[in-house]
């Protein structure tokens, strides 16, 4: 039901699909009171019953500000809209009369499966709507209610062009093991949560792709060319600026000649001073004079106001450590030397590989990508911050006069050319007139 | 092993790639001698021990002819090689002095597993080379001397840059089920062989991307305002011009307004004279007079000269039979009206749809994207023909001078700009001095 409606919603006109997420924004102010409504018996349950955690309670409560940025932010994801579904990516004239266009297309049904931000709904829902795919949502249970309300209006946006039913709420009662499996029914499958809901998807998805991250291990090195002002900024922000994110610090690697230099002594000073908690890597532990605790491994992703710290030789050394110990999500270097940047550039083999920028900017707001669908570590279809580009896929559109392969075989009479041709703007063809 | 050393590789100059690659393919010609007496061997052991049918042995075989085309099919891998790894596909200035490059980077691991062609793996080999990925390679044991020696020689290409590792023999005596488990060490598995091969593939696969397709059920869907010179030749390409390709048409849709035509007896005429077994649909069978067998399911692929014929009522419920029945491979219109075949383009949902084509054209080569790394029905990264790029995936490199995100802050004193930058050309830097 979800993919024959959305084969319907991607041969809508892209002014059709900006009109739906448009009408969904406007009804998530309208329709504020029914939302807060629903949204109070599921905090009023999570209290009571579930004794939620504060942080969690938090991500679950909406509230008419959160409602109208999340109201904004869809507004912003209808323009990007208009450019996403029948974007002509490449035009070949093959031979005489026969030409070959590259058109970007949905990928069909996406599975997003996400936890108690219920706020998550009507954006995951606008960037399938965006990217003409059909959805099934998997919310978490404790925003049951709360679901139930957004997803209806979701419904109601999408009646308005004839394809209610392309974005559909799974039930609570399914497991996600087994719509994890549905590799007939089901294209893509985006978890939106934490690290353990990612690994635990990846390893449930049988023949179904996975766009997401399940762990950020970032490093920043600082080599011993680094200016002291950059990297106390970037050392600073990279852990500090919101240490639960993927694409904060978790190790700080430092050229070894900078030991026991009066920079040295800066950065550890600036740690304390914002309270990270440091846990040494084997390397520095032997170094110190003062023990702080030893990290247990020089893979964890921290999540909080903690890093581990090591000691490298050389720059191939820290490039070596970030292969072996990284999630090839994030990883900076901090230098004034030009040519190391660029070799740590080119060999560290990640995502995201910045110089003298903080590990914060591995996002797709920041990238400028517009909407943000996620931080993919795959190493195929996308990788690092994903845009709505990472929602499409193409096919190929060839048309001639009766063209056939024997014409082109010796005896044939046709040549191939294979011209590249300019790129025109949009297709402008959607005729539903059929 | 092989990752450590591909990316070693993908640190060469695309020049230094090339060279490996000509210096295999030079040694294709130059050690004839050698690689036909292993070839000998594997042939006498498959007549004599194995009773191989004779296709099969025809591609066992190697041949001085076959040999000088593979060394000149690997020479245009080469020139490919100039333009795959380190593209710079996006350039956007994020703020002042703060600039991002989204450029071409190798996948990784690559996992061949090919049947018995042994030309199969210096190609392969050649594709991977230069886009700058590892290989492991699995051969069919039919081929293991075959195998040895071209292996050996692609190794000795591999040594004149000091790579010679990135390329690996898989023993035959380990089972391809176990490779399709090594997730922490394959990136994408690519089978190359029979549909069966592809589809053991796909479901022995844990947490790896599988690059192939299964099935090639292609349809030729012959509208009423069809030209009847252009059915009659691209009918009888896509069905006779290589039975056995996966782009070859599986069923004949006709529309229903043609029976008792003299275009559809032409059509079935000219079916029969190319002695084309036809298997009846069965609402074409129900208009019969004269009764052809009729087809045990509309999801057939022959592969042979045979083929499904069915009728449908309209445009629609030709796109429907295709959805219901196609594998999303390629699919054909023949029309001479305009605004039904943009409808069927834009509707159908295949890799490849072509209006008034043969589905033959459904290849890499045809399509002009150099080498042919095989066609791809899957829905994410890369579908349909497939060319070097569909080797590569990218990598983000953020330059900036000590940027924070607290520096965008509303309490900042920066500002996003994200401009488009302009493209320049390849990434000249490839240092390795370190």
């Amino acid at each position: 039901m979800a993919r024959s409606s959305g084969r319907k919603l991607s041969s809508l006109a892209p002014d059709q699909r900006s009109e739906i997420i448009c009408q969904l924004a406007a009804l998530l102010t309208e329709r504020e009171d029914q939302i807060l409504a629903a949204n109070k018996m599921d905090v009023e349950l999570a209290v009571t019953t579930e004794n939620m955690p504060p942080p969690l309670l938090k991500r679950l409560s909406l509230s008419p500000s959160k409602l109208s940025s999340l109201s904004s932010g869809l507004r912003q994801i209808a323009v990007g809209a208009q450019e996403s579904v029948g974007r002509v990516l490449r035009r070949t004239r093959v031979a005489h009369s026969l030409e070959l266009e590259q058109v970007t297309v949905p990928i069909g049904v996406l599975l997003v499966i996400f936890e108690a931000r219920p706020d998550c709904l009507p954006q995951v829902a606008a960037l399938a709507i965006a990217s003409g795919n059909a959805l099934l949502l998997k919310g978490g249970k404790e925003a049951a209610n709360t679901n139930r309300v957004l997803h209806q209006l979701t419904q109601e946006a999408l009646t308005i062009h004839g394809v209610t039913d392309a974005v559909q709420l799974v039930s609570t009662r399914e497991e996600v093991e087994d719509l994890c499996r549905l590799d007939q029914l089901v294209d893509l499958i985006i978890p939106r949560g934490s690290s353990q809901l990612v690994r635990d998807i990846q390893h449930a998805a049988r023949g179904i792709p996975v766009l997401g991250h399940s762990d950020g291990i970032c490093h920043v090195f600082v080599d011993v060319e680094a200016s002291v002002e950059k990297v106390l900024k970037i050392v600073r922000d990279s852990k500090c600026d919101y240490p639960a994110a993927c694409n904060s610090m978790e190790t700080l690697l430092i050229h070894r000649d900078l030991l026991r230099t009066p920079v040295f002594d800066q950065i550890i000073d600036s740690l304390r001073t914002e309270r990270v908690k440091i846990h040494a890597g084997p390397r520095f532990a032997s170094f110190l004079t003062f023990s702080p605790s030893e990290a247990k491994s020089l893979r964890t992703e921290y999540g909080d106001l903690e890093c581990c710290v090591e000691v490298v030789d050389s720059l191939q050394e820290a490039v070596d450590h970030i292969h072996k110990y990284g999630s090839s999500h994030t990883d900076v270097i901090v230098t004034e030397n030009e040519d190391t940047a660029e070799f740590f550039l080119q060999q560290v083999d990640s995502a995201c590989v910045f110089w003298n920028v903080s590990s914060r900017f591995s996002d797709g707001y920041r990238f400028g990508l517009g909407a943000e669908v996620g931080i993919s570590t795959a190493r195929i279809h996308a990788r690092g911050p994903v845009g709505l580009e990472g929602l499409l896929t193409t096919k190929w559109l060839l048309r001639g006069e009766g063209h056939t392969a024997s014409d082109f075989s010796d005896q044939g009479s046709m040549k191939y050319l294979h011209e590249n041709l300019p790129i025109g703007p949009l297709v402008a063809s959607h005729r539903n007139s059929h």
